[in-house]
């Protein structure tokens, strides 16, 4: 895959992709374990579906706005840092000229190969601060409109996961019959997510279903029973 | 920050207080919004608290189990890519001679210092490989303790944070009541939480303290509204 010329718009999609499968993944968990828990401890479908909807506004927004927030720190970190790097190769010249060495001496190649390779990116200051940011420190230039888009995202694939769980208490006045027909359907979309998810991600698409789906039959199988445990107090 | 020689293992210790950070920022921001949203639609703290200690379960257990799935598909991705270096430097070496030439050309070096750091690195296919998956693909080596690590850190800072905002409702009969209360302590605590967690990343603390408490508080209002909105239908 990595060989493929087009990785770049690859990696683009992969983005907002893995932002889906972050709100998806936990909105189609979270909701589902809490309704269920709910379902093990009141009796009117009325109150789980009010604390499902209830769940789902703070948990999208928490999520959404948590992905706008993190890109926007990404950006201003890497704006900080490239302003520090300019600033470095003016002022502390000898300190940067050392640094650079030192990289190619960690690639185990000769001092003369890294004396030379030195003198060659230290000519340049723009490609010189762009190596340094990304093989000193790591630091990929930030989408300027990733934050948006993240935070869209993450919150819309929270509540489109978490409708799923919930419908069946829209309809079914009963909550404990209502909870059947949540877990029914709900495992069958987190199975279908995660065979998805893994098909992407490279991963064997049977085992990543079924993680995904047991992941959510525990969290829903661990709200139900501290649910009915804190009831009975 | 990035000069210090003690940078490795300050980035160890940085990724578990990045899982305390993710687990302990959705744990109060998402009990706490749930907690305020079924507040306004029910009278009871019994059912708030039942609702809020299922969300915890729920919540903790997502996303600590999918801080654990994280941290081992991160694992056999990697183990993946090396095995196919290691297989790609032995049957495709050509090709794998030409990348590592591009990456050195990428830099903006000469062809010749291209050709020379090249054929250097290409002597030893420990070095190369490492080489290739950190460069060419960007991947470093995941410590195989982290997934379980991770798992822990985020699920257990999960329900340190959803305690807060749950607890005046333990004390506090009318779910109004206690609504307030848990709003005064939940704000302190996401104001103290921002503070500290902007500090760390090196981002200014009383605007990155707004702005987590500002979550917070969306999140909370829109339960909330959303929450009253349904509760009338």
């Amino acid at each position: 895959m990595h060989h493929d010329p087009h990785v770049e718009s690859h990696l683009k999609s992969s983005q907002s992709l893995a932002d889906i499968v972050i709100g998806m993944s936990d909105g189609l968990t979270v909701p589902f374990a809490l309704a269920a828990g709910l379902s093990g401890a009141v009796d009117s479908s009325n109150i789980v579906m009010i604390a499902g909807i209830a769940e789902i506004a703070a948990g999208s927004i928490a999520m959404g706005l948590g992905g706008y927030l993190a890109g926007k720190t990404s950006q201003d970190h890497y704006q900080s840092e490239l302003k520090r790097e300019y600033y470095e190769i003016e002022h502390l010249r000898h300190r940067e000229i050392e640094e650079t060495k030192e990289f190619f001496a960690h690639l185990g190649l000769s001092e003369e190969i890294q004396n030379a390779a030195t003198n060659q990116i230290a000519q340049d200051p723009d490609k010189w601060v762009q190596f340094m940011m990304k093989y000193e420190l790591g630091l990929d230039e930030p989408d300027p409109r990733r934050a948006t888009k993240s935070a869209l995202n993450i919150g819309l694939a929270y509540i489109a996961g978490g409708i799923i769980p919930l419908s069946p208490y829209f309809f079914i006045e009963d909550a404990g019959d209502a909870l059947k027909y949540s877990v029914v359907a709900t495992l069958i979309c987190l199975f279908l997510f995660g065979y998805f998810k893994s098909k992407i991600t490279g991963v064997s698409p049977l085992q990543g279903a079924l993680k995904v789906m047991s992941i959510g039959a525990l969290a829903a199988g661990a709200a139900f029973a501290v649910a009915k445990l804190f009831e009975g107090m």
